[in-house]
């Protein structure tokens, strides 16, 4: 199995301190050393760090760890191998274009038999059943909207569909995002915390560190942090229900 | 105007040599400060760093001078905006899936009136002309070779069937790579370098740095490194004839 960190919010934000409790996990405080990366959304662009080293080790994580990059979108992967090896191919997050957007995606659960991506828009370059749910997703979402871009709404209803069926095989906890809205789909484990204005103080799990929110924000901002296991435990998190996606967009759940 | 960079190896190299003349260039020895970014093939995965500042000013372009990665097929650009604005979107190379690969593209150059890709396969998602080259060349591709993969000498047909179409819209230096062949489009300026047994000592001509690679490298080594400008002042630099393009595999030129 695998790690999820994610992060919705309305104005750029870093996630240096979530990600120094999630990078722990990678090695230190849990056991997933086979890889892993992280993907910031600034405005439409991207920039995606994968490393198939453990995080801990990771001269490239430590980059992410000390150097603030800020952004509305961030999904973070480490990585316990189960289907496919070690490798840099089959480090997630992965990234694909779709009507002109970049669509990132990471996975954490094990699908057995996963449906193969059969329209020949997009293929997947590794050999984990991740990347192929990724592109089933992808191509799903094509045949459904041929003509572009759907609003909100529509594109929650078609991968509820199809988040459904997939869910079918096995454990599919996933994060998506085109640069806008990030999806997280809970088959399992999910949780999310929303942090705006009174900002406190919140203290991590897997290291002794804290940072005062109220110091390093304004009292506009709203962000979602969105973890496989909650990261701090001095706040309530929110569990995802099994079967259930929640859609964040500007730093807060959407109600479709 | 930009510059371009990129190397074909037989066996994993690092380009942290290579590279440090390069980065120079961007706002050190010349003025190329729009941002940066190099691709590197590892197998079929593909590590990609971007960064809208300038590199010689980049945390990530100093991690990428003093963290060797071993790739056997490296793209890396500079920018001197003309189309488009500074942004992270904009910056180069471009990454794309086609046929389970990731494609690696970076342009030198400027089109006027550069063909709008119209298949729906590939979109830009920023506004530079270059984006715009490389959704139009994986869509001529894609159409060319309806049922997947062709040979090299196949691609290299089409690639300079288009690569033609395009340069007649302005300057077009470009690389483009898919993990195991690296093409080197010339419009105006770009040369390269094979190195091989017996290897010898390299100077730089942007910083007073020297390497000896006699005790770097094995016998068996074969790398071609392939740039805007020559790098190297002790060399011989061999320039690809404008209207020309070049076929790299294992750290050789293709005879296709």
């Amino acid at each position: 199995m695998c790690q999820l960190l994610g992060m919705n919010a309305n104005v750029p934000t870093d996630i240096c301190f979530s990600f120094e409790g999630f990078c722990a996990r990678g090695g230190k405080t849990d056991e997933h050393t086979d890889g892993w990366g992280i993907a910031f959304f600034e405005g439409p662009g991207c920039r995606l760090f994968l490393d198939d080293k453990p995080s801990v080790d990771s001269a490239i994580a430590h980059l992410v760890r000390h150097y603030p990059i800020h952004s509305t979108n961030v999904i973070a992967h480490i990585r316990k191998a189960t289907q496919g090896p070690v490798a840099l191919e089959n480090t997630q997050p992965f990234l694909r274009e779709m009507w002109g957007s970049y669509w990132i995606f990471a996975h954490n659960g094990d699908l057995k038999d996963c449906p193969e991506p059969d329209s020949g828009f997009y293929l997947p370059v590794g050999t984990t059943d991740s990347e192929k749910a990724f592109c089933v997703i992808l191509e799903t979402l094509r045949r459904r909207f041929p003509d572009g871009k759907p609003s909100g709404p529509q594109l929650a209803g078609v991968l509820r569909e199809v988040s459904a069926r997939l869910a079918a095989k096995g454990t599919f906890n996933y994060m998506l995002s085109n640069s806008q809205v990030l999806f997280a789909h809970c088959s399992t484990e999910l949780s999310y915390i929303l942090r705006r204005a009174p900002f406190a103080t919140a203290h991590l799990i897997d290291e002794d560190l804290s940072v005062d929110f109220s110091k390093v924000t304004t009292p506009n901002d709203k962000v979602a942090v969105i973890a496989t296991a909650p990261l701090t435990d001095n706040e309530t998190w929110i569990p995802i229900p099994p079967g259930e996606m929640v859609a964040f967009c500007d730093g807060e759940p959407m109600a479709y």
